[in-house]
């Protein structure tokens, strides 16, 4: 009797020890500020669904650049196991891995309703793991800013003699696009810009959408409001140490993977009706505001300068070279239903 | 000290019994049929994620509509509670309770990117909610059809003169106003009406978009394949009886919520590939077909119809017309964005 009493004794403790709930605090490092709607709040919605969904097994604290102070490190930081998550862009790393670039947006690329329809059904989220996979690190959609806008302009453009010595702020590959019409294009921080582009220090300059641009106050000093072609669908990305994701239970991978994938497609429809509020808001303030289009000899230019730039880039890079295919080939076939469906919805409902 | 022992078997047998996993069993009924892709999919797509997320905490037994023999009674039986869980479209209850109507697509109504954001960030859920609450459920988006083709065409139309007499298989709200255009509108079993159209006795037919259309063969025997007007973006609905729903853990109410979410916009992107590739197919096997916008006219003519259904019976029901003012004003806001930004994008790109 006495021995039984034991055993139970012993059988409930372990019983009870090891269905008790084990807590997995998770450090997750943004590239963004805090105050930086809606890219900070895809990271926010995301540990929150995170949490809430696994009754606080993951904890998830989230680092924001004004405290880690390394908005572009934070791939070495994930990778490196100071943090087991990221929120970024993936196009930042071009400069470590030229094949990370395509997954946010190309110029002339995927839209976000064809973006999202490649990367989960059209093998580009296999692809993001294979390039990520090489830096140990789990890699998915974080975030759609929809189409950018090409940036406000002082003088409207008419050709590309008009883009001819102008000095413009565009960074990235659209910015090398830029340089081969002729741009000067200049890097100015972010705190600087209104006061470069009202007191005529720079011509032009590309930031985001109205979601973002209107604190900026760019419409109050540029009058011309390009529309885009470099960033039709600006995906954000999260990333997740691959060693740290593996040791975790398999219900926590899945509330992890979900709350990224979902907040993804939330900031998506949050930043589309960011837009549509604050365009709706600039062009009261500023009815004098126009939306342009690129004249065809420009956007024709531009299109010339890309394919050479991504030739060069995929000569020397074939993992490069395998993404931008998967999308060229992908887009080949969805550009065909989204002119038939969203486009000429639209078109007649003008 | 035996005291003592008895305490502890006690407590630890208390522990681990009340910390052992409660399973909870949930039964879907959908309005589909196993295989109708990717309809039935997004029904199983979300109870699979439901299920590894909890760790099996969640069970969903899904009932397709071969199974409970009632397509358009799963609202009754979600609310009656011989089901928990419910995946469906909204308008089907338009019989039961006309507010139900534009919570999947109106015509002339918002697109599917527009859509999402009007849910969740615009209002929209919060008026379905208000509207489900009267039958004692919660109802979340359930997967987008994105744009609804026009439908088949025998032949091209060319004035409302030529929709004259025809005889054309367009059910619901869409039939009514093709009714007020003169088109005899009747309704056939889907088995039927391929040879219904082949054999002339019917001369169009509008059913989904390339996806769901291609198996279908119409296209064999249509060579017109008219644009979207009628539903620019079909939203299915998932249901789930409010007392069920109530009585779960915070946590499984997160991811419950959470699934039928993300499963909703995954369909989105599941369609958009699938019609994409279903349009290829289509078009390589049969080169003749044409894709045709209606004339400027008969789209005006389908305006007014619209227009005047819509006053009938917002009369009728100050629900409805909550809703479908909500959706005017957001539509005003919201389509000014998408013009200037996938709108002319695409437009530039063609």
């Amino acid at each position: 009797m006495r021995n039984l009493v034991k055993i139970l004794v012993i059988v409930s403790l372990v019983v009870s020890f090891s269905s008790a709930k084990k807590v997995y605090k998770l450090k997750m490092a943004t590239t963004w500020g805090p105050t930086l709607s809606p890219l900070f709040d895809a990271a926010v919605n995301m540990a929150k669904m995170a949490e809430e969904m696994s009754n606080g097994e993951l904890k998830i604290r989230i680092d924001a650049a004004n405290k880690h102070k390394a908005p572009f490190g934070v791939l070495d930081m994930v990778k490196g196991g100071q943090y087991d998550l990221g929120h970024s862009a993936s196009y930042y790393w071009k400069g470590k891995d030229i094949a990370t670039l395509p997954f946010t947006s190309m110029p002339f690329g995927l839209t976000a309703p064809e973006q999202y329809a490649w990367f989960y059904y059209g093998g580009g989220l296999e692809l993001m793991q294979k390039v990520y996979a090489r830096h140990n690190l789990y890699s998915y959609p974080g975030g759609s800013t929809g189409v950018q806008m090409g940036g406000w302009f002082r003088k409207e453009i008419n050709s590309v003699d008009d883009l001819n010595g102008i000095k413009m702020r565009i960074p990235g590959f659209a910015g090398e696009i830029m340089a081969k019409l002729g741009v000067q294009v200049t890097n100015i921080a972010p705190g600087e810009l209104y006061t470069a582009l009202e007191r005529n220090n720079i011509d032009a300059l590309e930031w985001v959408g109205p979601s973002m641009d209107i604190n900026m106050g760019f419409h109050k000093v540029a009058p011309y409001y390009y529309t885009g072609w470099h960033e039709p669908a600006s995906e954000m990305h999260f990333m997740v140490n691959k060693k740290v994701f593996d040791k975790l239970p398999k219900h926590l991978q899945a509330i992890l993977e979900n709350s990224m994938k979902l907040a993804a497609y939330n900031m998506y429809a949050q930043n589309y009706d960011m837009n549509a509020t604050a365009w709706k808001k600039m062009k009261e303030e500023y009815p004098s505001i126009q939306v342009k289009t690129f004249p065809k000899e420009v956007m024709d230019a531009m299109k010339k300068a890309n394919k050479e730039l991504r030739e060069e880039l995929s000569a020397k890079s074939p993992e490069l070279k395998e993404v931008l295919d998967s999308q060229d080939e992908y887009i080949k076939k969805v550009r065909e239903w989204t002119k038939m469906s969203d486009y000429l919805y639209i078109k007649d409902n003008i």
